[in-house]
């Protein structure tokens, strides 16, 4: 277990729904469709909270990696 | 699928319509034209729309990576 | 067309006029004399532009590329 | 002990808990799973507090690297 | 000329007086002695201007390259 | 001795009191254990000093060399 | 002439009086003992100064090179 990276948690998380969230505080939920080294992340049926109720559904989304702070299973 | 990576997804949008929004919190709407690694986008036919509103029709515009946030079908 | 990549863009538009929109929100309008992979712009005959008023004429401009947002034909 | 890096201290606190401090102020506590050069940064049963206050439990939290400030033992 | 890239219009500019603008909107003129591929820019007789007004002498000035957005002819 | 390097300047520190200023003002002192080329600092001992006065104690603390501004002896 | 880089004019003032400035307006004056590439440069009887009035001695400061906005001769 010691020899986990960073990266294998993502790859959990794969086909799962989390939370996504920005530098500027915006949340982003949806299935962990794909990621990479830079963090860039593509969620599907992706939907944007803001203090816990839903702004609006996104389907598909790219997130830029180095706008991310947080990633965690929804 | 689990192989996909994030710009797998960006190339399914080639020549489709797509969202892009930047830092500063503008958006802009076009047909994905061109990307690369670093997420400079180029989008045709793009506008600016600011509240949902359109702003302004720019044609071709070349949008540099480190300024985007999110990229989703439109 | 599928093969493009954004740096093909701008060189469609050298010695051209372009549109270059930087983060602090001023707008450059001038000749695209050159530019390199990190969207270092050369203008000529370049004029700052705010809120659509010419401000002041630089003649050759060099804009470093982590400060720009977007180019656009102009 | 001269010879030690500072991701030797970190590798001393994996499966320990650890308080990790972001840029923007947020606080979170959890088990240190696993993390990488980057010091992005993996916990298990993690917590975010505001001003010693537990604000919510997240489980297994993903946290990119280039938003932390420090990381101790907690 | 196509083949220009910008770098090579800043080395026109060698030991000729230009004008530097800062991110944070400060505004140096002197005499351009050398640069380095990441903007690094050293000037002779070096002068601080604040809205048109000369502000300081500086002699020589070392400008770190990460800081600026524009150079041009002074 | 023209020929030290900052890092020589870090590694005379090394297991003496060494102050750390972060960009967002906040001030920790403690002994150096450790640094690398990013400038990350492992400090043992650590307080956090707030102008002038103690904070808190931390103990080990691993600060990410993005974040800090100026490194002295205490 | 022509052949000198940035650096060499640092070069030129190891083992003088320079004056830094910080991203963050403040400034320092000491003795440059030695730099590298990223600009991170060590002084010796180094001050900080807060317009133009002295605010503390530190001896010897280590200053990181991207907080760096300029460096001249004291």
């Amino acid at each position: 277990m010691d020899a986990t990276r960073p990266l294998d948690a993502l790859n959990v998380s794969r086909n799962k729904r989390i939370l996504v969230e920005l530098k500027n505080g915006r949340q982003f939920i949806g299935l962990l469709r794909s990621f990479d080294i830079h963090i860039n992340i593509v969620l599907e049926d992706a939907e944007e909270h803001v203090e816990g109720e839903l702004k609006r559904k996104l389907g598909v989304v790219f997130l830029r990696g180095d706008t991310i702070i947080l990633i965690s299973p929804a």
